[in-house]
């Protein structure tokens, strides 16, 4: 082995994960207007609160927040380089609470546990379970979420480091909804400046939206937005290597999917205002560069926050599809999805009561 | 109709407007350093006064102003939802006044009136004419113009919703001109750093400038330009749906054109440091990716601002073509334009004396 | 010729130039964290002095500089419509110091001393050499750096301007680095949050290291940096013209390699935070949009920066190549480079000790 070795990363292997193990990620990084204005040029979001400080001052805010998903990209970036350089596979998220609102200037971090091991019967792989939360300069949780994913043994007669499937609640509990919103003045939220007359009582569970429009990726894109955050996932940027590969081509990265079907969502959902958690989500399917995303929504509950008299909390799926409009909200195909589809996303989004 | 329909918007048809209608346009928008850096990366200007903070103080201003166009788009992309998505065609502007400097941090918000109304001869589509006007977060009149655009009726056999062709100038008086350019000091306008010695005596109408430089666009940057804007135009996004369209590919916004045309017109205008108004606008044909940008100018008129020392106005007609270049000032082929002309637009800006 | 002709600018020819002749250059040019933003999309550079307000104040900064080829690259812009707007070729750059921080908000300026002219042989072309600073606003130099190109002649008959070719030095001294950093608090780096536990004392001469990843180029990319930088060589812009030209598509400005480079060297160089000088650099061969950029790097030397304790400098090699890993540190190929090779870049970084 070359002296070079030591000092690059290749990142960690299943075998080199312990339950318990606790990762403090580099980068720290600052979130600023620059980044707010480079996340809107890449997808266009509309949501009022974030789109203007006069807005969201208006309600209550000090200042417009930082996007929630912009913020959790960059915190999920920072996992990468030590969770998932070798994953095979992104397999899931669940319990993803935002916990504070974050501004442009603030300083983020992140650190993770690994809360699960499990080798799959291959003895090639294993998923890993963490539990990442991101910080900010004052060492303010901001975010907190498990993820599990597939990685890669770099030997395959290693031991498996660990054996345990953790616990996580299907969904967030409305309860725990809401610590990253300050107390807004749901009076003075204008919904003709925020682009839509509906608030949180217009909408029904079982009630289906599709989002109309739809949007190409490019390849700029969404390399853009993945260096953005800093997320260092070599499948998303090689087209040399991966041409070679499993795609044959560069895989875009997950989150590119999440952001882009919330910014199309605001077409039925425009006073969704704030993604307060994350309860589930699944990448179905791969999306590349020259697809065009769609997306449909489902409203799987609505609930009171406890103790807020000002927001009220929709349970959403939202399902996002590549070149397939979603007028007839495209989900199951036989017994698996539908192959159009990319993204099952469960989420509890806020709206002005 | 599904409950769903009821919440998305498809965006307003020919007989949904009233002559004297107001709409107040979502989404306020608060434009940032970080839009002004993406902006420049997109389209490269070079106008020292919005380019340096150091600059624009040494002449007067309180720091480096937004660029005059970004204003313009901004406010523009905000009328889209409610004015144009189901344009057909985006036919004119008239009447645009600059009106108040918008500096970084100002948020934008946008209303328009209806001021005309015609059915057009086949029953099938209307023009549409507003009036629209964005104001920063004091309620301070930015800009004002007035645009025409064909819209499709939703229901060929609805009546038409009014009748009525404005009266609208053919060009903005110089008396108008110069409410968003304080007071500058003309003598500390530094023409070396300002890249160019020509002053506002230095030019007289009926000069012919070649802007020499060409510009190749790619399908991620109108886009990110655009979403930059908050413009919703489908047809700029969605190649799915547009490879099946009537130009089997995403048409790229207008709004572009013009931008890069300024842009470029900094090669022999380079102290025409604002546009204070544009007269007129003509989208002549449709401007693709992978196509390359030339522009050149006439000086249409030259003249002094009533109450100004310290600026002049150069009354423009700027050319931009599509895969030609200009030093033969293409402009007419026939009856009509040269074919490969994209734009062709009547503004003007103002020079240091 | 036309009025037009004198009012635009072809750029200076070889004869245009003078030995000691001074040129101000525009445009001035504000840096902001909008800029930042765009620049870490476009490269997404990993140093955390440069990404995070916090760290670089725990360490010793008022908060994050600019990185160091952002300023770079703004300078030289600047130079471009000067100096080489006909520069058949970047020959290389010579005795290239940072010595002033940039922050955030500062405006940079530039001039230029043309230092050196030899007509070639051919009369055709000469190099011209300058010696290029960068100022920010209240003065402070912050860089200072030489650079010869060949530019073409106007007229083949013209007699050469000049005859002389400088002394340059093969490579700054150590006692010379360091201007543009503060002291710092090596204590208090955090090498868990810089991603990188390798200080100045784990480098030895003659180490080599793979920087494992690749980077694709796309066409917008590219043109969005460069036109950040003000950078106008129409022949990184111009598909039409550049698809009859020498390569048949538009050529990448040589600093995109620079810069794609350096972010790739984060791993395996983590916490060489600051680039304190430039020895040389030469672009060995062209590089192209589609193509993906792996790099590799020799450390020269290291060396202790007189009077400082806080920091050390290592003297890098950096090879960048195109479609070609450099698992095995590819450089040569017969007597000249590996056809794969791009770049290969000369210079002083610091760090922490």
């Amino acid at each position: 082995m070359s002296a070079s070795s030591l000092k690059t990363s290749a990142g960690n292997f299943f075998e080199d994960f312990r339950l318990g193990q606790q990762i403090r990620h580099a980068t720290p990084r600052t979130v600023t207007v620059g980044d707010v204005a480079v996340y809107n040029g890449l997808f266009g979001p509309r949501f009022a609160v974030q789109s203007a400080d006069a807005f969201a001052r208006s309600i209550g805010y000090p200042r417009a927040p930082v996007d929630d998903l912009l913020v959790f990209h960059v915190v999920f970036g920072k996992t990468v380089p030590d969770v998932s350089l070798n994953a095979v596979a992104n397999l899931g998220y669940a319990d993803c609470r935002f916990l504070k609102a974050v501004y442009p200037g603030d300083t983020l971090n992140a650190v993770s546990e690994v809360i699960g091991l499990k080798e799959n019967s291959n003895k090639k792989t294993g998923i890993v379970y963490v539990r990442s939360r991101g910080f900010d300069q004052d060492g303010g949780l901001v975010l907190d979420y498990a993820r599990w994913v597939m990685v890669r043994k770099r030997d395959e007669k290693a031991e498996p480091p660990g054996d345990k499937v953790p616990e996580l609640p299907k969904a967030v509990e409305p309860s725990q909804l809401g610590a990253a919103c300050p107390a807004i003045d749901a009076k003075a939220y204008d919904t003709v400046l925020s682009g839509s007359p509906h608030r949180f009582g217009d909408y029904k569970a079982g009630e289906k939206i599709d989002h109309l429009v739809g949007v190409t990726v490019e390849d700029a894109e969404h390399m853009i937005a993945t260096r953005l955050y800093q997320n260092t996932a070599r499948i998303h940027f090689d087209h040399f290597t991966e041409s070679k590969g499993r795609f044959g081509k560069r895989l875009i990265y997950g989150g590119h999917a999440i952001s882009l079907a919330r910014a199309l969502s605001f077409n039925g959902l425009g006073n969704a205002f704030h993604v307060a958690a994350i309860n589930g989500g699944r990448h179905v399917s791969p999306l590349f560069a020259g697809l065009t995303v769609f997306a449909w929504s489902e409203v799987l509950a609505v609930a009171d926050v406890p103790g807020r008299n000002d927001v009220g909390a929709l349970r959403l799926r939202t399902i996002a599809t590549k070149d397939r409009p979603c007028a007839d909200f495209p989900l199951k195909g036989g017994d698996d999805y539908d192959a159009a589809v990319i993204l099952d996303l469960d989420y509890w989004v806020l709206m002005p009561k």
